[in-house]
């Protein structure tokens, strides 16, 4: 949903992203319909770890309706494990499987009178590319071929994103407003205490942070100069909606414009 | 294979489409390479029945660089049973997961240089859209929605071909030289003594009978019109793809000309 | 939860079963351990339309220790279809894939320290054999060659359970406190409007109605025998819980035993 | 196929074990029928990687009809990978998918008239085992849960045979007469050159040497002592089908007799 903030300098311009469609036949997931009023843009499940077709379809149309662009949330082929297993694929084989969920998500994008706008991988993909270059070129590779001026969405200072750059491909980071970061701009570990952020007001004035300072304070207390065109938020509990809900509104109230980066 | 026979009429000419990419993972069925060098058009699994993303693309490759036009083989979704057994799905999921197909293909056929030219749906959804008009419309509702002048593949006579005509789109029957027709104009189900032709030779007069004569001998040993644009052949054995080799040169020593018809 | 009621006299004796572990991977749907703590016997999902490994572990180990009975809740393979849509299936594959299911849930009930006490066909394949003797032919011999003592749940008066006695199976017959009874015996239809009962003290009332009288009032307002020894209880919404919990302090407070019947 | 040689030593005793039921739906992969006259113990795919129901029923029938031991061949759930990619399961969730299969299987073996004997893990399972002690002991785990007196097969030295060991469980460690041993005792890599023996005489040779004198001559031409109970043959190729009877036949002809190790 792009919304211009009449206050709001021009320069202070931000993406929200979430994930969106994870649900498979009769199973749901997440509260698609809320984080739609939510986002600017929404990474649309594409089979392979959720997401049915007409699941797919329906994100599609929502998104579209509403303004939000459609972003192909590409995984391993693993609903049993949700796409969060690392899978030792031929890279040849994974970037045929990329190019297969791109495709997919495509029709039903083009049904709903847009296109797919962006990848961003998903799970134990987006994770895994974060460090490994073979996996890491499969999927550029598949993105090339698809659309070699198609933008990829992932983690600022991941393999992924630095392989995307060199391959000519818009390479778009994303903050993570609930999630501390070390003073050497990773994330801190899920593992260990204080890795993830509850507290909503804490939350919204670091995505705030992000989107008008371009920088975060890290778990040391220091200054992190974070330069993401997006900021995920999630979905999957009503709690998670309601806080996207909140960083939507915090962002708003200070001026930010929520504009998609595709 | 678009090849032009020098001593053909422009009157006569035909298509060959047949089943490729049917294998999965490991698993192969048919000899794709030997048929490519066959058909002019081939009908590419998409992933529901058979066909995994990697023997998509390599199908589309090697399609592309042959002339081959390649059509989207959907199927219901059922790897256990090759798409053979009916599914009563909802028409509404049955369009979506069409609409799924014909995209994941498309990005292979694009990727390889060419696109999507038509559709043929595979086994249990091919014969129950010959009669039943709520999945036919289903399967329908999801091609013209991907592209209203997209040609569909199918039986003469099928409620398929005829909603099809009726929606707009290029409806363009086939014809089975190796299967037995009844005067009425259908094929005699298979569980009928006689109903296949296994003779090389007869298979080849009668490939020849479709295109050149327009007509076919039935099982009463009448004569029965069929504008068939397209002969199927089959390539899932050593014997079939041999009969394949022989209806075309055939047809060509016959003056036919082999042509696409999308 | 076998539970004895002081003040009941002994022949009223019922069974409550419902459907457990219908989720897969990350995906739940329903209240799993609520419903232990209401029914007696457990209609687990085999991994076929619903149902993983660790969902089924979990369910089994949960149901012995509560004194809950295992039945094992075969289907077609329908992930995507969540095993709601009929499959014309092979009467030899249908076969073969129940007694996959029935092992695959043996093994999590013997590990447990019980085993699979019965059988109950879910969704589509449920009501299929209400009238199809081929595919509920094909169930029965697969439950009979895995335990020709096995008992099998099923809609009274169905093809199932009719061929099940003649095939020296246990045939049990299950209620609907929820559902409307025609006057012949069959539910009315759920198109039809006044199907589904949604008044809790009229399911709580039809629930004894059936275990003490052994009888309900159909939708003509006549009596009808009901010899049912279980009654389903379901537990995919909330609503439906409380309902479950409702009919069993109801069943208890008119003084019926719960027991399982396997 | 249990056979005993009249002039053989009692000493001089093996197993000859393969992977049978690797097929899918209509796919096939081996000789299935071919190795049962050849092998004394099937390593009967269960379905997550390979195998469909009614190709395990009917693999158990046949095994049982000729005297071979059924095995359950366990392995992630990777169809469209042949169980060939290690995915980073959670140890929990792979104990509870091998329970799954092994409890699928036993359901055949048993309407066979027999029952599982022994485990051994496929692919890259099987590889990730010899090492990994995490994913070991899960396996472990659900085997010994199922039967703690079943044997599990595997390669000598392998954390998983050791592991298997010190939990009480049969530990059988099996030969590779097609390839190549370090010094060290470990198989040569399959990259390296060498590593795989093609030439029949020379591996009829290597399996008489193991099965005869308990030894095999590594690539530095020393002795190496191989104390496998089990010798490895495969079925997947026309060749390898030749290899593996000329394998039985060098065996019989040495005096050696083959008998099931479980």
């Amino acid at each position: 949903m792009t919304t211009s903030s009449p206050g709001g300098s021009p320069e202070h311009v931000i993406d929200l992203n979430s994930d969106l469609g994870e649900g498979f036949g009769v199973w749901r997931l997440g509260d698609d319909d809320a984080l739609l009023d939510i986002v600017t843009s929404a990474n649309v499940a594409c089979g392979f770890h959720a997401g049915d077709p007409a699941t797919m379809r329906r994100v599609c149309e929502r998104a579209v309706a509403r303004g939000v662009r459609i972003g192909a949330q590409v995984s391993y082929r693993d609903l049993a494990g949700f796409g969060r297993r690392r899978i030792d694929a031929d890279p040849d084989d994974l970037r045929d499987d990329v190019t297969y969920q791109i495709g997919a998500l495509e029709a039903f994008a083009r049904a709903a009178g847009d296109r797919v706008r962006y990848v961003k991988p998903h799970g134990a993909l987006y994770n895994t590319i974060v460090t490994d270059p073979e996996q890491a070129a499969a999927v550029l590779a598949a993105v090339r071929r698809y659309d070699p001026t198609m933008p990829v969405l992932g983690l600022p200072g991941s393999v992924w994103l630095r392989l995307a750059d060199e391959a000519g491909l818009p390479a778009v980071a994303e903050g993570f407003a609930d999630r501390a970061y070390t003073a050497a701009g990773g994330l801190v570990p899920r593992a260990v205490p204080g890795a993830v952020v509850h507290d909503v007001d804490t939350v919204v004035e670091r995505s705030v942070q992000m989107a008008v300072e371009r920088r975060v304070t890290t778990v040391d207390g220091t200054d992190l100069a974070v330069h993401a065109r997006s900021v995920c938020v999630h979905g999957d509990t009503p709690g998670a909606v309601e806080m996207a809900r909140r960083v939507r509104a915090g962002l708003l109230a200070a001026g930010v414009q929520l504009v998609p980066f595709a």
